[in-house]
């Protein structure tokens, strides 16, 4: 039997990880003969876009220098799985893949879209009588996929955010004129990342001063009072906001800021909520004032790892293949935490429909009630995710990053 | 005698560093008693705010996790003195700060407005027979110093970018569309830290495949030109700009792009090179597109700083002293390179007016004919500085600051 393996979604720090682990676990297995990588996600099933991994991942050193290299090794996509009665071409265009192949497992890394995949795909499987097993893992630096205690990817993610927010803090504290710094983190409809900068507590930093999130209703106008106040007792105030928060519609002015300006090709700006708040203090405070975008560096900076999320990630992956050739179908392997202190986690298996399309928000009662503030309960939550440092091969002192050879 | 020393400028990963190195050889050196950290560079000395460096930096861990820790410790000013003539109570004031304190040497961390203060207060010092010697240490992200092989600080920035980079450019290659990435750099007026990005082709990066530099005359559509051959060649295009690159008038539309669009709040849009071209070419060309900036994390990612880098800024702060109490004044500290490979550099010293408000750009013989692209002799030059990694002291999984205690 053959098996095969693809990653999907936005990029992370640990999705190649867990390919490695789905392969690792592949050479273990006497029963497994080839392990495809199928290229841009479900795509590659779609069109017979296949990778021979054993041929292309040959050495340990390759197999390390790969969990270490962010992004995704077999490319990513968007793509939704039709329902089977709108496209069943579609359908039967992945089993010819899997027949001419003869995959037995594919395993589907990826969030929540990604679920809704391994659902469709696996409820039309079992329908048609077919044996071919899907199981999902789990990935999102944004942490929002429920049942799951945390996401691959979210660990790292947060540790970098946490390490260059605590770096801001210093380059803030230089001048001796009072100022406002406002760091925009990803998290559109979550604000898992934004709210794990309160992790700095554990370090003694004060700040972030402020932190808000799109689990709560953001006034413009109640955001200059928080800072205000913020002034009143720091010189130079830090403040972590997700780039969803929730505008609260008589207070917005954010459309009409993004709207209002147009740029001399007639393109309106797509301004983020940084900048617009950068204005927005500017206006109405005055002061020294500045928006930082952590953007893509987020996702991708796996130089500063979590060996947490890269060992966990694997270790998911491996336990996919190992649950689907016990015969399981249609479900997602997800994180069960025992213990913060000491760290536990298992690993276990939930349908992939309670996962799919769906989002888990940050809890209400982490948050504080000035909904500017995230409790201390949640550093104890954060803090075991962002532990370890991995072992980075480097050459000419960079990094080095396993690279897909052509084909 | 007691001795005094204050930073300067924008943040750096190494600032730090050259005060730990003036404050080691102070230690070392018997005829000192007290040695003062003076509070927002020269400032400090105006007003008399000046701190007992002793009794905040107590032990070796203290020193160490001060080397480490990115921005400055004593703050920073962007204050420039004004001539004698103009103020000549200002010079005063230092001067009674000197006398008060029984202050016999002063050194001072900063870039080439800094050695503006090292010329005028040293020539001031001498004029009025005083004894007390000014010596200038240099620092800046920019490495745009004359005279120095180059500065400190700009090692641990390059060591970012280039990291950086990379890890973006395997972000940008997930999807199967094609795709073009514009990463802004800092360096207004010189493009080293934009160059510098050249380094991955010694770990085999084709990208980025495009680096803009101000050393050369930017025009937009030279700019589509090129972005469409790469196109050509490659489905993610990456390319490095400068924040600085200079419009030739007759293209420019940057003005435009600037003054044309005015936010609801009146203000105009002061957008970065990156966001331009990213409209430029999502205009001109019409496919996907994004642009990056890297912003202060380029000037404080301390948690990836360059061991090369740390280890030459403490050395230049410790011979700075030394000079001084040679009896030297109105200099600055500059590293000469005997050797590329091995690499070697002695600390030499030139007069502070050879390096005063002057600014040294990135070598035209180093820029291809093209103005495209950076030769692959600059490798040779950038290498040496990114090398070997600081041993970061990490509680609870990220990095430990040095802070400094309130007065």
């Amino acid at each position: 039997m053959n098996i095969a393996v693809a990653q999907s979604g936005g990029p992370t720090c640990a999705i190649n990880a867990s390919l490695v682990g789905v392969f690792k676990q592949g050479l273990l297995t006497k029963e497994i003969d080839a392990i495809f990588g199928s290229i841009n996600g479900i795509e590659g099933m779609i069109h017979d876009k296949l990778l021979n991994l054993k041929s292309v991942i040959r050495t340990n050193e390759d197999m390390e220098l790969l969990r270490q290299t962010p992004s995704t090794m077999l490319g990513s996509c968007r793509y939704k799985l039709p329902n089977y009665e709108e496209n069943p071409d579609i359908y039967e265009k992945i089993l010819h893949t899997f027949e001419i192949h003869r995959i037995g497992v594919f395993i589907y890394i990826g969030g929540n879209d990604s679920m809704d995949t391994v659902v469709k795909l696996s409820a039309y499987l079992k329908q048609i009588g077919s044996d071919v097993k899907i199981i999902g893992v789990p990935k999102t630096i944004d942490n929002d996929l429920p049942i799951t205690d945390h996401t691959p990817g979210f660990g790292s993610a947060s540790k970098y955010v946490a390490t260059t927010v605590q770096e801001i803090i210093r380059d803030s504290c230089v001048y001796s004129l009072p100022s406002v710094t406002i760091i925009e983190i990803m998290g559109r409809n979550s604000g898992w990342l934004t709210a794990s900068t309160c992790m700095l507590r554990a370090n003694g930093e004060e700040a972030p001063h402020l932190i808000y999130l799109p689990e709560t209703n953001f006034s413009a106008e109640k955001f200059i009072e928080d800072v205000k106040k913020e002034m009143a007792k720091h010189k130079a105030v830090i403040i972590a906001v997700s780039e969803g928060v929730n505008f609260e519609t008589e207070n917005s002015g954010i459309e009409d800021f993004q709207s209002g300006a147009v740029d001399n090709f007639g393109h309106k700006y797509l301004s983020g909520i940084g900048k617009f708040l950068e204005r927005f203090v500017a206006d109405r405070i005055g002061c020294k004032v500045r928006s930082i975008e952590l953007n893509v560096m987020q996702r991708c900076s796996s130089h500063i790892c979590s060996k947490t999320d890269i060992d966990e990630a694997e270790r998911i992956g491996r336990h996919a293949l190992k649950t689907a050739l016990n015969g399981e179908t249609g479900k997602m392997m997800y994180f069960k935490r025992i213990s913060d202190m000491p760290y536990a986690v298992t690993i276990e298996m939930t349908d992939a429909v309670n996962v799919a399309n769906l989002e888990k928000k940050f809890p209400k009662e982490w948050i504080s009630p000035e909904q500017n503030q995230v409790t201390d309960t949640a550093i104890s939550y954060f803090l075991p995710l962002i532990q370890g440092k991995v072992d980075i091969y480097r050459k000419n002192g960079l990094p080095v990053h396993f690279k897909r050879p052509l084909r």
